[in-house]
């Protein structure tokens, strides 16, 4: 049961048919602040972002065409998993919106980044690619920053809910690697301590360093 | 009360504010549809539309700051309008925000294209660029067609839609131009049969060429 060098195709089809959907996603509810931003500036600064992931979209459903995937059967059993997420995690307003998409980009930021380096150099251009910076964080850090700042009882209600969205969030990530467990021995390959590849313990010890990695983000947030 | 050649740089400003702001919502409207439709490979393709609307929004907003104009002040004029008209034709389901869109990009690109002609080249590419066509007409005709195919009642209540829209965008439009008379100058300009440039009149008939051409196209939806 030795980790394997090169990620096999159905793997990878797996991990970016998981992430195209995650962009689409990502691309909707950007686009869905942009349009209950208050001013025409943050409507135009949310609106460019959204843009982004739809171009991280775009790119990662054509090199699933040219692996020869068809981009929406390699997106279909991701979708069931992501929609329940964003289902469960409804933001109140526009304040918990924006936390979630800045939650939402670090997890997933962490989580491909990990990933990222078990791939060959092309596949993992491609993934890094998708997790460029969109200016996002600063955008978000500095709206409920300021929002705090106007009420700090705000601070209390925004931690809740950035807990409330890991949790979900792992929820998720732990239903997609029991479905697929050519994916989750990529996810954590020949890695780390102990356990069989892919094994649930493993898995749970990864998911373990990326909520360390969101706690520090949520202190940067002010939550 | 001759009309001039060149269009004042007040009544451009006013133009490519209201075409940004337009382009901005149809940015939000279609993404919303890309979210609201019912196949992954849909998605993608509404998306896909959202996105070039998005740049036109984009190309316009800069050539505002070109011009030294402050993009969100030269929108904010027609915020009122162009809200109260989504808000007065909220579609109730997807088919109606197809032919929503539909509809509105048809009037929209009538109208823009007859302002174009009275343009400096520059500003003229600029206007044409922001309607090039984005392949939705087409998208739309074989939705909805197939939709009618499937179930021909709903072609009655689709066709008393698209004349509500209308109605809609012409209540609106009027408003607009009785708020803005250099606005007003420059759609009708050094144009046709009588009455003072830029009069209510000449309005009205440059508005009824508009919805001539709108009934033709609802004929190719099969409306």
């Amino acid at each position: 049961m030795a980790g394997t060098d090169v990620a096999p195709a159905d793997a990878l089809t797996d991990l970016f048919g998981l992430l195209a959907y995650a962009e689409l996603m990502a691309f909707f509810n950007l686009s869905g602040d942009a349009e209950r931003a208050s001013s025409l500036a943050d409507k135009a600064a949310l609106g460019e972002m959204a843009v982004t992931e739809f171009g991280h979209f775009r790119g990662l459903h054509d090199e699933l065409t040219r692996r020869g995937a068809v981009p929406e059967q390699a997106m279909e059993p991701f979708v069931a998993a992501l929609d329940a997420f964003h289902a469960r995690t409804a933001p109140a307003d526009w304040l918990e919106s924006l936390v979630k998409a800045y939650v939402g980009d670090g997890l997933a930021a962490d989580f491909y980044r990990a990933v990222a380096e078990r791939l060959e150099p092309e596949a993992r251009a491609l993934v890094l690619e998708a997790l460029a910076d969109t200016g996002h964080a600063d955008f978000v850090i500095s709206r409920v920053g300021a929002a705090i700042k106007a009420d700090p009882t705000r601070a209390g209600r925004l931690a809740l809910w950035a807990r409330r969205l890991v949790g979900e969030a792992l929820a998720q990530a732990h239903r997609v690697v029991a479905d697929r467990p050519s994916l989750a021995r990529l996810v954590v390959g020949g890695a780390d301590q102990g356990g069989p590849a892919g094994g649930q313990g493993e898995i749970g010890r990864m998911f373990a360093r990326l909520t360390d990695a969101h706690d520090r983000r949520l202190a940067a947030l002010g939550l």
